[in-house]
């Protein structure tokens, strides 16, 4: 961690290398990256930029399943982002959806599941704010019980958006762009998080807060430009996408160096707590046969 | 709060005025606003938009006062963000400074300051993950002990950068713009926040998280194109800034409705906890002697 000030262009290098040693450097050099199923990935193109998400089948079976099926059939190309609420949510879907019903089936809630003990668990903290353990599995933050588990509602998860009834969901959906509204957990169907492209999904056009964020006017939104599975690219745009490893000994590692923040910077030790949605999983995107790898988050 | 599948604009429109009761609504009907001095505002232009900072010379008081002096000496000008990791924080300020050495004063840490019965605080939990109480002090959040209390590390957060001394802070800032690094209170000095324009923050070009955000290329960088006291503004350019007051028995309600989720959304109730970062204090925007009154935030 280095803040400004630097005296030269040297001492900004080794005070990055230096600083950031819990951080940054610990964080690439031994690092287990697991490759992402490329029938998960969806890559979002919008006006902003393009967004790739990773899907949880795992958490969300029947939710994925209609996702991905709408994504195949172009349901979402020129769609918008309708409601859009700056540090908490970017909505978007079917917009024709406001003047007319949709036939989409609705979504059974899958808000949690079983706790199973084969789950690949990595505790971050045994009683968190939120009065359940929290950790991550396959790369997601979750928190569970000793009867069950959910994903959590950190920045960047993709999640389905419903109406007042549980099993409401269909077609609409909202990826957090703020601090982690931890009370929306097991109250809505978090289906898959954002692996490349935070960024882009930061420059989605906000509404009003005080008019609950919809952007009323069309030509104000941000558009979907067109939705794909990433296993039908063609060959040529062939990407591989890598998360950092939460089942690793080098990511408990990296939680144990940011849990136990050393070195000169910190001269008042922080309290030896991890915030879940506050711990980075990084990804990382290769063309195959390239040995240009390039860190995305 | 309501999540798509809208089924017509009316349905939409109730359903925005109910399921939001707890939140828009309530945050309108009889809050009562707090007007800014016009001496504690800032106007950042960016590349990207407008940006307005209120300044906290109550936590802060010598960090403030170079800052304004900075401000006033035109000292930002086309300075970049030169380090900005998506997620965490954007850096900004001299540019030259890792090439020359900056002759501006180092600033003594502020990163608390005592506790006196007399300040407004108005509570939000007794002891959060992060072993304080958390609560807010004139719009900020804020963490305390029975001897200190400081500003806490949340999204919008403005603070001095420094090295490894305390002391080492001069120019350059950092605004966060992720989930909430609450590992950094009380070793960084946050003397600010943003109340307006936290969308434009967060276009902030980005660099590689595994640079440790450096934006290498200056051509990349977001830049400042200048920065201005609100005070000295030309009469017809005046606005007015406006925030919850936090002290107010209104803002202790919208806690309340937060804390306490009601309505039919929440088919699983909700910890009763609260997250200090994660309440949004609003802020409106008004020209002098208009009744079109705008809500930013």
């Amino acid at each position: 961690m280095s803040f400004g000030g630097f005296r030269n262009f040297l001492a900004l290098m080794v005070l990055i290398w230096i600083q950031s040693s819990a951080t940054t450097a610990d964080a690439q050099e031994g690092m287990v990256w697991r490759k992402l199923d490329l029938n998960s990935l969806v890559y979002m193109e919008l006006n902003e930029g393009t967004v790739v998400v990773e899907l949880n089948p795992a958490f969300a079976p029947k939710t994925v399943k209609q996702f991905k099926r709408l994504v195949e059939e172009d349901f979402y190309r020129g769609l918008s982002f309708y409601r859009v609420i700056d540090g908490f949510v970017a909505q978007g879907g079917d917009e024709s959806d406001i003047n007319q019903p949709n036939p989409e089936p609705a979504l059974p809630a899958e808000f949690q599941r079983e706790w199973d003990d084969k789950l690949p668990w990595t505790r971050v903290e045994k009683k968190d704010m939120f009065k359940a353990e929290t950790g991550f599995i396959h790369g997601f933050a979750a928190a569970r019980t000793k009867s069950h588990v959910w994903l959590t509602h950190c920045p960047g998860v993709l999640a389905m958006a419903r109406n007042d009834e549980p099993d409401s969901g269909s077609t609409d959906f909202y990826i957090v762009i703020g601090q982690a509204p931890r009370y929306l957990d097991r109250n809505l169907t978090i289906f898959g998080r954002v692996v490349h492209g935070m960024d882009v999904v930061q420059r989605i056009r906000r509404g009003r807060t005080d008019e609950n964020g919809i952007v009323f006017k069309d030509t104000d939104r941000s558009r979907i430009l067109s939705m794909q599975l990433a296993a039908d690219r063609d060959a040529a745009d062939q990407e591989l996408f890598y998360v950092m490893d939460t089942s690793s000994i080098a990511f408990g590692e990296l939680l144990a160096a940011r849990r136990n923040r050393s070195g000169g910077f910190f001269h008042r030790k922080p309290p030896r707590v991890l915030d879940v949605c506050q711990v980075p999983v990084w990804s990382r995107v290769e063309k195959p046969n390239s040995l240009n790898r390039r860190s995305v988050q």
